[in-house]
């Protein structure tokens, strides 16, 4: 990998409401503010969830989604842009695949697609098999890039073979997310054979669920990874959770991290330019090919 | 773990069909046929899956099992058996347990336990966190001991919660499949984190899908640990797949296999020992805690 630094933000996700902490932002507006500070500070990629205006519940609408891109991009032309087409709340394809269909100026750089189907702390979380690869053709068809999601080792085979089926292209970008309770750890030895297992053609990033956060970011910085980082993994600053964390708290420690260890931040250009996107600024996601 | 060698037979499974092999054994006199024949050369334990007598199909009904355990009993009265407990095509908590509600003479001493939900090939196999929980509390409820069956890492992770919780108990027995296309892979690295993961207290076997069942059984061998074998997992007998396997001719290749690394059969009546189960021939499962 390069040795600049992948920021990758999420601010908001499915879990955090308002009562676990009112610095979680949920508004088309708490989320916009929330990403231009980010951008001010720096950062390479947001990844975003939208959340219903009324009851504050996530969802797949592409009108709430479109509202968010079209705030973000008003002053961040150039960030790469992620959206969820998480399947926790609903299960047909046309419903996650809603913000897909998204077009010009508020077309997304990124869809996320999760390998398989998994268990979380209390739910199962379903992607079958044809429901990644349905995900994984539209994104190809719109020329929008999927951004891997991977939270046990066979989910990377798994991408392989979507490589095979010719379903996704390289250059890819993973999100290796360590310690869910079901999944795989925190824990060097998980860590390094996902490490291992990527296509040498990958950027990735690590992130680490609730306490295993920081130290997540943090070996990713150390040995030249991008990381994910947001109170949609973990809504503390510290690991003692005595103290609920900002996201802009959150990025600020990975820019003194980041600093300390002579890692310059990613710039959005720069990722597009290793990604094969578009360049941004109007133009978005990578040509359908 | 010991030096003696756990052969964990499974016959059939819930994939082979008699039009993809004539020697999967489907009725119940096929399986108690099969079965026979694996304790007279010698195994350790037995895996079953019921098929419905009309139709082939795979079935969850405890009158089916009950006909099974039966016939393998009047001549394995010490043979250590285990019931499927699989949410392939039943998903219901009381239809998926229904085989432990045998007692007496045809108490199983296992129930299968897979960890969280998957992929497999065309399907996700759905065992969310409740479900998992009710089945191993239902178990313990009964004293039949938990076939923990992990494909990925993380499910290793899950037992340990489920320890925490008062769910499970050791010791404990393993089954590691590897291979599944979603799943940890049949690679040396996927199963040396496992293995290191794996309680101490554990005794555990070694599965490979397909054509990496062969890889994988003899690699167990190798280092100690047991093998789970039959046509369940593999079809073939070659890796080039021109040749039929039988589960006869696929037990008689791991007894000449163990025979050349100077590994015994670990008798079911010593498994019941170290597994701290009731002594068979009469009393089945382990005593409820």
């Amino acid at each position: 990998m390069d040795d600049k630094l992948v920021i990758n933000f999420t601010p908001t996700g499915m879990i955090p409401t308002k009562s676990m902490t009112p610095y979680v932002p949920v508004s088309v507006s708490e989320i916009v503010e929330d990403v231009h500070k980010a951008c001010e500070l720096g950062i390479t990629m947001v990844h975003l969830h939208a959340r219903d205006p009324i009851s504050g519940e996530p969802t797949h609408e592409k009108e709430i989604y479109g509202e968010i891109i079209e705030g973000i991009r008003k002053h961040a032309p150039y960030l790469v842009i992620c959206v969820s087409l998480s399947g926790r709340n609903v299960k047909k394809l046309e419903l996650r695949a809603d913000p897909l269909m998204l077009e010009g100026p508020l077309k997304p750089d990124f869809g996320s697609l999760t390998l398989s189907s998994l268990n979380f702390n209390q739910t199962a979380s379903i992607n079958s098999p044809s429901m990644v690869q349905d995900l994984a053709a539209l994104m190809k068809e719109k020329g929008i890039v999927p951004e891997l999601e991977v939270f046990d080792i066979g989910m990377i085979n798994y991408s392989k073979y979507l490589e095979r089926k010719g379903l996704i292209k390289s250059p890819y970008y993973f999100n290796l997310l360590l310690g869910n309770i079901a999944c795989a750890q925190a824990d060097i030895l998980h860590t390094g054979v996902m490490i291992r297992d990527i296509p040498e053609d990958s950027i990735y990033s690590l992130a680490g669920i609730g306490n295993q956060q920081l130290k997540m970011n943090s070996l990713a910085i150390a040995i030249g990874a991008g990381v994910r980082v947001g109170l949609e993994d973990n809504i503390w600053f510290d690991t003692s959770r005595t103290k609920l964390a900002t996201n802009i708290g959150l990025l600020e420690r990975i820019h003194t991290i980041a600093k300390a260890n002579d890692r310059e931040i990613m710039t959005p250009q720069e990722f597009r330019l290793k990604m094969k996107l578009e360049p941004g600024n109007g133009k978005y996601g990578r040509k359908a090919s």
